[in-house]
C-alpha cells in the first residue's frame, strides 16, 4: 500500500475546485471542502479525500442536486426541520448545525432534523461548530443498509455514528464520535488491503453465521451492531444505532432503515422510498443554560484529568479521552501533510483530468 | 433459587406503606412505589422491590432525605437544573421529566439535568412518561464506579444506562434501555446465584487482565464497557458512558467519574466530593415540533414492522424490537404476579417487621 503525503491546503484547494466544477457556489465548495478534508485530518481516511470521487459519480447520476435550495420547512423555538434538496450532505449539514447553535442562543437548546440529504463525511466536524460557542455539540446520521440487526440476516441500519463534543478549559475538548457497530466499514477497507482476517464479532456472512472475512459484504453478508452478539451486548449497538435512525429520518421525514438511499453510485436506489434522501440529527446545547460555562470547564478539565491519570493495564502507556486519537493525528496531519494511497491519488488524478484542473 | 409468586399490587402497597414508615409525603411515596416496582413489571429484576431494603438503610445512614425540597435552581426556555435535595431519586427522576414534558409543550424540546439525587430505578420509567404526550421520552444517570475505561484497571464510570422511548401508531412504543457496559451488574448476579461463569469481555480482575470470575468485582474487579476490549470496540461504550455522566453530572453539578456516591449504604462515601449526590438527565421532544405526529407514528409502525419481518439467522424465532422483552414481561406478571426470590422475601419480611406493618 504505497502512499504519498500531499500538504493539507493543497487537498483542500483541489477538493474546493472539484466541487465548483460540479456547479457548486463558491461559498458551498469551500464549506464541503472543509468538512470532506477534516476526515483526512482527524486519521479517518475512509471518510475524506478517499470520497471525493465518489461525490462526483452521485451528481453524474442526478442524486446530489449541486445548487439545492437548503431550507427551514418546520420550526419551533428550539426545534427545526431542514430539507436539504439533495445537495451534498458535507453543505446540508453545517447549515443545519449553524440553526441548532442559533436556536440554542435564543432558548438554550436547539434540535435540527434533515432530511433530503446525502452522506455528511464525519459526524465530528459538525458537532464541534458548538465548542466556540461553549455549547456542547451533537451530530448524527443514518446511512446506507449494511449492518445486521441482532437475531437478523437482513440488512437493516447503517453503521449510524453518533458524535458528543463538549468544550473543556485548559484541557481539549471532549469529542466522541463512534460507529454503532463494533466496527466501521473503513476498518474492513483496512483488513482488506491487507489482506487480513477481522476478529470474531464485526461481520456475519449472508447466512448469519459469525465470519472473519473482510470481504463478506461483497458476498453478502454484513456488518454486525456494537456488542457482535446476543451474549456480548449487540442487541445495545442495534438499539443505538436505531435510536440515531429515528431521530435523523422519523423525526424529519428521510428514508430510514433498509430503504436509505446506498452511497455508491452504480448502486440502485432501494425499490421503495418511504421518505426522502437520507437523514441527519443536530444539537446544541449552551452550556450557561444548565450552568456557568466556567464552572463547567473546570469540571470537565478535572474529570478529563481524572482519566488521563488513571491506572493502566499493563503494555498500556495511558489511557485516552475520547478524542484525543483525532486530535493528534489532526496536529501531525495539518503540520506534516495528509498521506494519500497510491490508489486514492489514481482516483484524484482522474478528477484533475476530467475537470482540467491541476492536481500537483 | 426458590421464589415465590406476589400480585403486583400487593407489593406495590407494600412498597408504598414502607416508604410512607421511613417518612415520605403520601404522594411522593405513590411515585416511587409505581418506579421502583416497574422494574419488577418489567423483568429487571436487580432494580426492583429487591433494592426496597437498600434504599432504607440510605436512609438510616441519612444519605437519603424522606422530604427533600425538590426545585428548580436555574432555568431557560428549554432547559433547567434540578437540585433534588438528598430524596429519593424515584421521586426526584419523575419530577424532572415533567418539568422537561411541560417545557417541550412551550417550546417544542425539554432538557433536565439533576443534581444532589439517588439512583432512580429503571430509566425506561421515566423516559416513557412522554409518550402519552407525543413525545420522545430520553432518560440517563451516572452510578457508583464499577466500570474500568479501555486500557484502565481504576473504576471510573457506572454502568450509566441511557433510555430512549419513541412512540408509535398501532404497533407499541419503541423503548430502548440499556446500560453503557456489556452487561449490567443484575446479569452478574444471576451467574453467581446459579455459581456460573461469565462470557468473555463482561469483566476483568484487579490488575485489568481479561476475567470469566462472576464474583470479581468483590475482589476489586470491574465491569467492562460495551464493546468489551478495544478490539471489539469497547473506547465505544466507555464514550457513551463518559456521555452520560457529561451530560448527568457536570451540566448539573452532581458527582461524576470515580466520585459518585456508592449505592450500597455499608460503603463509605468517597472521601472527595465534587459535586453534590448523584446526576440524572432528561429529555422530551414534541414530536409535531419536527413533523405532524400522525405522520411520525405511523412511519415508526412501517419501521417497527420492517425489523419484526426481517429474515432470523437459523434457530432464532424472531428478530426483536427494543422494548420487546420487558412489554412481554410487563403484561405477563401484571397479570399472573412477580416471581419473588426467597432471599428477597425474607429481606422484605424483615422491612415488614421493622416498621410493624404486613406483609403477606
Amino acid at each position: 500500500m504505497a502512499e504519498k503525503i500531499f500538504p493539507y491546503n493543497q487537498l483542500l484547494e483541489f477538493t474546493r475546485n472539484v466541487f465548483e466544477k460540479i456547479g457548486c457556489p463558491p461559498e458551498q465548495a469551500k464549506t464541503a471542502s472543509r468538512a470532506l478534508l477534516s476526515a483526512d485530518l482527524r486519521g479517518i481516511d475512509s471518510h475524506g479525500v478517499a470520497r471525493l470521487s465518489g461525490y462526483v459519480r452521485l451528481w453524474e447520476v442526478k442524486r446530489v442536486n449541486a445548487t439545492p435550495n437548503i431550507r427551514i420547512i418546520h420550526e419551533t423555538p428550539s426545534t427545526a426541520v431542514v430539507d436539504g434538496d439533495s445537495g451534498l450532505g458535507l453543505v446540508i449539514a453545517p447549515f443545519a448545525m449553524q440553526i441548532a447553535i442559533e436556536k440554542a442562543k435564543a432558548v438554550g437548546t436547539g434540535w435540527v432534523s434533515v432530511q433530503h440529504s446525502n452522506h455528511f463525511g464525519i459526524a465530528a466536524h459538525h458537532a464541534m461548530m458548538a465548542l466556540e460557542h461553549d455549547m456542547i455539540g451533537i451530530a448524527m446520521t443514518n446511512a446506507s443498509p449494511l449492518v445486521a440487526p441482532t437475531f437478523s440476516i437482513d440488512k437493516m441500519l447503517g453503521t449510524n455514528p453518533i458524535c458528543v463534543a463538549a468544550p473543556a478549559g485548559t484541557e481539549p475538548p471532549f469529542v466522541a464520535d463512534l460507529a454503532t457497530t463494533t466496527a466501521a466499514n473503513g476498518k474492513l477497507e483496512i483488513l482488506q488491503r491487507k489482506n487480513l482476517d477481522t476478529p470474531t464479532g464485526w461481520v456475519q456472512d449472508k447466512e448469519g453465521n459469525p465470519s472473519h472475512d473482510a470481504n463478506i459484504l461483497k458476498k453478502g453478508g454484513a456488518l454486525l451492531p456494537l456488542g457482535g452478539d446476543r451474549e456480548h451486548g449487540s442487541h445495545k449497538g442495534y438499539a443505538l444505532g436505531a435510536v440515531v435512525d429515528i431521530f435523523s429520518a422519523l423525526l424529519s421525514g428521510a428514508n430510514y432503515a433498509p430503504w436509505v438511499p446506498p452511497f455508491p453510485a452504480y448502486v440502485p436506489m432501494p425499490a421503495q422510498q418511504p421518505g426522502k434522501g437520507i437523514g441527519h440529527f443536530f444539537g446544541a446545547m449552551r452550556i450557561d443554560a444548565f450552568r456557568p460555562a466556567t464552572d463547567f470547564k473546570q469540571s470537565m478539565d478535572h474529570w478529563i484529568q481524572g482519566f488521563r491519570n488513571a491506572k493502566t493495564v499493563s503494555g498500556e502507556e495511558k489511557v485516552l479521552v475520547p478524542g484525543d486519537p483525532e486530535r493528534e493525528f489532526e496536529i501531525l496531519r495539518f503540520k506534516n501533510g495528509v498521506p494519500i494511497l497510491d490508489a486514492v491519488v489514481n482516483d484524484l488524478e482522474a478528477l484533475a483530468e476530467k475537470f482540467s484542473i491541476s492536481f500537483l
